[in-house]
């Protein structure tokens, strides 16, 4: 199933997608009666991922939900309604130079066990919301990347075991600030974690349609010319082993976020490099998940 | 006024302090009577600091405090009751190399501008707490730090106005495993972020109590030995230049905690390095605001 977050004013609810319309997880529920189940205040998709009887609900209405659109029986939302599928994650924990080429494009020796930054929730947009270029940034850079989100919590959860604890599968795109990236005692945290700096989406598919997260094409593509074109079947460290790494270290909880890594095609690989400008729309596709696609815009100067 | 966070088995609770007994916020407003303000249920230390109306009653419930202790009106506990005051900040953003003698006993040049990294929400541990040693780490190290707990949020906030959206302060042990933390694409967070990792408290002091946070003395002492004693003048980047500076990158949110760096005497400064072990107590004091003590525990191996 397809989960998205629809953003009613300033209410965020869960909403399932079918084809190019969203609808409303509590409508369809009230639409089929008989699901014991009410949506919290609150919700989003990832908070119905990380709760097995909204997930259980949110099933049942996916099977539900081909007769309901042909019945009319609840009101439909164009997909430009959708906000950001996990609003308000509590750790987005992040794989650098994950893909042998993207490291070798910027000159790095392959890493030897998994890179892991951070980037703060206050970055997380919606799939389709403005990027924002701060004042003194004028190498902003893309980075189309798989998504993992967390379904089940743990720590030190085995390799063997780690795809069980993922609820599903989004776009992101790790937008990031070059010299702010790598200037800072080469911490990159600030250059990654800018306001609006983390574009999320469309919507998470949930774990049970990929069954194999190594399997998916990873595109960027700014004003619609190709810019990466990458297979996550080139990670040099899988999704289960990032999530077993990561839990090693840090409790993994519902609703967590992984982004891991971005294959080659960035602007700061090439010469001159293509920084993103304002005005330009800069698009994250994978295939079998969807596309989010968010506009550069130039931050304008405080009065 | 000193708030902090009681622990009443799963229950968290704000709680003022007086001399060494702790009284819940909801016992005093209603022995008080006439304040007609809800603690919500969930709430916190830090909580109270980022609601107008919950502070202002706070300060009303600190300034009857005397009389109602000395009337024997509120229940007290005991301050091992304490857990976090901030047991879920949204951001926990820290500042590398912020004490020019520290710098210098690791052997970096100064910074010219604050180096910032994070650390993520599960590693928050209380003020009397066990700090757990990872299995596979044996390079554990202490970093005793004045940690600012944002009261106000904020995006661009000019350094002149910064020190009006500090909520308060509170004690910080930014415990690092060294290996994980330097040996990883040079990325901090895995190494600074381990569960555990972040032990804070014991409460917060208000910051109208706190007139010159760069006034402050910041002391380690492991099983009882000094280790480090700076002072919070000695900082390269100043309180307000931190907020300001972080908030130009990311919109700061109530409740946000900001490590401010540590100065000299960490175990990596010395040879042979004298690494946290199992069984030591490790303390962070800073006179005007308290001490925090922490075990070192070892990881026990998953069965």
């Amino acid at each position: 199933m397809k989960i998205g977050t629809i953003r009613d004013g300033a209410v965020s609810l869960p909403a399932l997608i079918e084809g190019d319309r969203a609808y409303r997880l509590d409508d369809l529920l009230g639409a089929m009666g008989g699901v014991p189940v009410a949506v919290p205040d609150g919700a989003d998709a990832a908070t119905v991922l990380a709760n097995r009887e909204l997930t259980l609900a949110a099933r049942a209405a996916a099977d539900a939900l081909p007769d309901l659109v042909s019945r009319g029986a609840a009101p439909s939302y164009p997909l430009y309604s959708l906000g950001p599928p996990a609003p308000r994650p509590r750790k987005i924990v992040c794989a650098g130079r994950n893909y042998a080429e993207h490291a070798r494009e910027l000159g790095n020796d392959l890493p030897t066990r998994p890179i892991l930054f951070a980037k703060l929730a206050t970055a997380i947009r919606g799939p389709f919301d403005d990027v924002i270029r701060p004042l003194e940034v004028d190498d902003l850079d893309y980075e189309a990347e798989l998504c993992v989100v967390i379904g089940t919590g743990g720590r030190r959860i085995p390799k063997e075991r780690a795809l069980a604890h993922v609820g599903g599968y989004m776009c992101a795109n790790d937008v990031s600030a070059r010299n702010a990236q790598l200037g800072q005692g080469d911490q990159w945290l600030r250059g990654k974690s800018f306001d609006t700096f983390c574009p999320i989406g469309p919507w998470i598919v949930s774990a049970d349609e990929i069954p194999d997260p190594q399997a998916l094409t990873v595109r960027c593509r700014v004003d619609g010319i190709l810019r990466q074109n990458g297979s996550t079947g080139d990670m040099i460290f899988d999704v289960a082993t990032l999530v077993s790494y990561i839990s090693d270290a840090f409790t993994l909880e519902p609703g967590d976020l992984i982004l891991t890594g971005t294959p080659s095609g960035v602007a700061m690989g090439q010469t001159p490099s293509p920084w993103l400008q304002p005005g330009q729309l800069c698009e994250v596709e994978i295939p079998e998940i969807g596309v989010i696609a968010n506009r550069i815009v130039a931050e304008v100067t405080p009065a």
